[in-house]
């Protein structure tokens, strides 16, 4: 099978990379490299099925280009950014909405029509059921970054009715693991780092959250894809469990071994549109047989030694 | 009360022009003419508080000059098509959403913060509650209409959210009367002009499609304005019935004395991504103390009579 990774070089997108060459497919990753790492690409480079395209989703020829003879497109490039989207609302608007639209487009010109978008919990805004299942009532937005993945989702939803196309749509919590590079962990390791002594947080730290490991979300979308058969295929993806932002203070400093002075913003969000709790109900995955292998707290504390071990992405991404 | 009606000389559009300036309100019109027609503002050119621009949303610095000390922004220029959308996607993604991030910045720029946006009852995509309540199950969207329809309702909501805006979304049922100027009576009584003995109906006819006469429709818009206070206030609104397109074109022919042969192209969809049952639950914008006049069968007849009173208009969208 021959795949296009939109974001290929991204946190997610690398791992998609990685194995479905692992798995004997083709890939091509599109990037723009506005936050992917050419390192996450270290081992794909050298590999005889991977071809590399840096561009942008916003650029129609290069995208049209790159969707030539693909089988099965993983759209996972995006503004993944919820907590700035106040200060440059149309940067979700280009790179969450119209970017899908210019994917859709470059597969209907290729006869392409199988596609995986990676849509958010954000999209339920702030639901009044928990755990939030799929079918939830009409949501409410209230972040520019989930009114622009709510439009992602509904136009690949349109193009599957309308040029029959099928699409796989995952509304994920906040993913953890090995090349995690943005996110509440990344900043609190980048803060620890500077100053061991102090910490700032968001919010009041009650916020409740939840996040699922990365190889476990893989694992999640790879049986979705084998398993589910409709036309539109959607599916909340997280673990059955959540934990507030003090816990995760509490098991990120245990692990590195630190009793910094904590401090609070206050206020039941951390920023204006934060979700003060996500909890997704997981049933519709998990029927397919699907279980995620590590808790949260596994999850946070692999991400801490991952960023233990690889300052440099800390540098890499001011 | 200065207030800014983009859409300003499409159908709708050019109600709320004549009835704010009645009230007596200072409007600028905003329209492209892409559908509009400037004889629906023939009253408005002559009234001192009245300002028609020519201009399209796309050209963002004029429309922020548009807004400036604007009060009240009715935003319902729109690609109102939903039968074309797949022979043009671009128009929608760009006429519905990316337009409507246009006014939504325009009017941040110039510190307008409230905004009544036109949606459609076309979100609900084809649902399975009957009628559909506003907080129906998370809908699933199968046209490109609805997909930007529900984007640009995303962008206000965030807007409402992140930048303080009050927001008035209206999801509406096909709209009649006066001035109406596209739709399945307007094709139908431009076949019956041109061949009275026959009329081809897409679908099977037995569609269920729900109507509501404009002046209604602009009576509910005010009293929401009037009485409903939320930071994102969300209306259906629509008849509590629904009629069958054959029980449309029954009211059509007699009202025009005719007796046409019908030819259906069967099916249960006019097209692809039509929806075969739309039949909105209208209680929320009851309870605040409107109702219709006109039945849809009051609404198709007095439809029927201003086309034949204006059959210019017939010429005028070819």
């Amino acid at each position: 099978m021959r795949t296009l990774v939109t974001g290929g070089a991204g946190f997610i997108g690398s791992h998609f990379v990685d194995r479905l060459l692992a798995a004997g497919h083709d890939v091509v990753a599109y990037d723009n490299f506005s936050t992917g790492q050419e390192r996450f690409l270290d081992q794909a480079l050298t590999h005889p099925r991977f071809q590399l395209i840096r561009g942008d989703l916003l650029d129609r020829p290069a995208l049209a280009a790159g969707a030539q003879g693909i089988d099965l497109v993983f759209h996972f490039a995006a503004n993944a950014d919820v907590r700035f989207g106040l200060e440059w609302p149309e940067r979700d608007l280009q790179q969450n909405a119209v970017a899908t639209f210019n994917v859709l487009e470059a597969m209907r010109a290729n006869g392409v029509t199988r596609i995986v978008f990676a849509s958010t919990g954000s999209v339920y805004g702030e639901p009044d059921v928990f755990p939030t299942p799929e079918d939830a009532p009409f949501p409410r937005q209230t972040s520019l970054y989930g009114a622009a993945k709510l439009a992602g989702e509904a136009l690949v939803q349109a193009y599957c009715e309308g040029y029959g196309f099928q699409g796989y749509i995952f509304r994920f919590v906040s993913i953890l693991g090995e090349r995690y590079s943005h996110g509440h962990v990344f900043d609190f390791y980048r803060q620890l780092r500077a100053h061991p002594d102090t910490l700032h947080v968001l919010g009041d730290g009650h916020q409740r959250k939840s996040y699922i490991y990365v190889h476990d979300c893989l694992d999640a979308i790879f049986c979705a894809l084998e398993r589910a058969v409709n036309r539109v295929n959607i599916f909340n993806l997280g673990t059955d469990e959540y934990c507030e932002v003090n816990d995760s203070v509490r098991w990120l400093t245990r692990e590195l071994g630190l009793s910094p002075v904590l401090s609070y913003t206050g206020g039941a969000r951390g920023w204006v549109g934060d979700s003060p709790f996500i909890f997704l109900d997981c049933r519709r995955i998990r029927s397919l047989g699907w279980r995620p292998a590590l808790s949260i707290q596994d999850a946070i504390v692999r991400t801490v030694r991952y960023l233990r071990a690889n300052e440099w992405l800390l540098d890499a991404r001011r």
